[in-house]
């Protein structure tokens, strides 16, 4: 028999300035711990762990509240909280980075509370490796880890890296980092490199193209969301795998059915975040509109006997 | 009831020289109508128009005749059949012309005999535009008109192609070319301006990121061959349109799931074609390599309720 297990999640938490072709918002709530949790909020319990600085928005906290998120493990500390400023162009592919403030992320040391070192499903959210190390040494019993990362780390702390891949169970990256990292341009090949280092899967995220899970003995191809206009597309990356890490958790039981599953669902919950700013759309949706999406994904790739 | 279709397909017959980083070939069989054609034989009874020059060896001929391909549409004339040399770089998505000889293919002017006349399934291939036209006007009762195109004709001929699109049933093209017809960066768009022009479905060509067929109501999502390496891409769109019409008249059917499993037979057949020079993969397939292989593909997508 299979239990709803909870999540934990470890990343940052920002105030995000951001320009797309649609718009321009400034010190919004962002963030790979925010987007990642919210979005398995809609799965399960998530429980969370993140360092603000004392400018954090009480109405921040209230929201993440509002989604039953356990903050337990969020730390204030005496400074500013992490800020990045970034532009999108036409194309909506990489942002731009324009500025980007570490303030209070810079003395994060993640310490998980006594009651989160038990939990079983954990999503390392875009962190400096050894961070992430730090944490996976913390947990007692982890079933189910799943990682991201981006090419700052790929560029400045390869080996790191590559010690988190090794230890964790499912490894999220987007095609350019999977490229970079592999130095292959072939995902196939690269998604194998990567399997070859110990991880049981690794989904290869493509934007507008969908994304790929590679495992042995099993290859998944999902759609991405046929979107005629992305309003911005931060926190996609992170949405896509607190949705898929959610809802893995709220099967209670990994295997190979409930991880593609997984994936639909964290490709649902990124064709929402991106329809608007911040966690705008995220924070406002409804299970029912989740379950009409993924529907629509099935729909999409049906093509019968 | 639905009885089996015969396909007619009008297209191009050429000798290529390919270079690939995995070897190099002169003077082999290729042509737009020889890899559909090839292709759709292995799904129904296929009449061929097309012009090739003296020149034209015997053996490609017996080759044609072997996968059942009527040639009462096959015209020699004097000269030399048409030539196209062609390199690619590592990342085989585009192919660099170096040499293109028009020879008898200038002079071409496609006469259809008059028992393909009633031909109710037909594939348009890439092919000048106004070509194109004159062989819709000599039609009597199409039923199913699928066609392609190339960059070339966006270029040099854009009102002809889109009179072309206008008359025809399924439209069949690559991205960066239904990016150029349309000016229009972002897919999803780019197909529904397709569709107000006229045809019921826009199939668009993604290459390693496989295929999305929009219609009025209805979007299909059909991913890719996980490739680890492409031998040659020569002739893969056009053996992509083959396998998709030439199933789809075997059907005699057009329906949403129909079409649908067609574009993952033509994906299917082009998944084999780049596996080796010109179209030594696909005359050695046999009937249950492709049936695997369409399987693999359901097993691909496949993520339940």
């Amino acid at each position: 028999m299979s239990m709803r297990q909870d999540v934990l999640v470890v990343g940052s938490i920002g105030l995000d300035s951001v320009k797309t072709p649609f718009g321009e918002v400034s010190e919004v709530l962002g963030g790979s711990a925010i987007y990642s949790s919210l979005a398995a909020s809609y799965f399960t319990s998530v429980k969370l762990v993140g360092v603000v600085g004392e400018d954090f928005l009480n109405q921040h906290v209230e929201l993440l509240k509002r989604h039953g998120i356990d903050l337990t493990g969020l730390t204030t500390l005496q400074g500013k909280t992490f800020r990045w400023k970034g532009d999108y162009g036409y194309d909506l592919n990489e942002a731009i980075t324009l500025d980007t403030e570490l303030n209070v992320l810079s003395g994060f040391n993640p310490q998980l509370p006594e009651v989160y070192k038990d939990i079983k499903y954990v999503f390392l959210a875009n962190l400096d490796p050894d961070l992430q190390l730090s944490v996976l040494k913390q947990l007692r019993k982890p079933e189910v880890v799943v990682c991201d990362t981006m090419n700052f780390w790929i560029h400045g702390k390869r080996d790191s890296l590559i010690e988190v891949l090794k230890r964790v169970d499912i490894v999220v990256m987007n095609d350019a980092e999977t490229r970079e990292l592999c130095k292959e341009p072939n995902l196939v090949k690269a998604g194998r490199t990567i399997l070859s280092w110990g991880p049981k899967r690794v989904i290869i995220k493509k934007g507008e193209h969908g994304s790929l899970m590679f495992a042995n003995g099993s290859f998944f191809s999902a759609p991405a969301y046929p979107l005629e206009d992305i309003f911005d597309p931060t926190g996609a990356g992170d949405t896509f795998a607190g949705g898929f890490i959610g809802y893995l958790a709220s099967c209670g039981q990994m295997n190979d059915m409930n991880i593609r599953k997984a994936v639909i669902y964290g490709t649902t919950m990124a064709s929402f975040v991106v329809e608007d700013f911040s966690v705008l759309r995220t924070a406002a949706l409804n299970q029912q509109e989740i379950k009409d999406r993924y529907r629509e994904f099935q729909e999409m790739v049906h093509f019968g006997e």
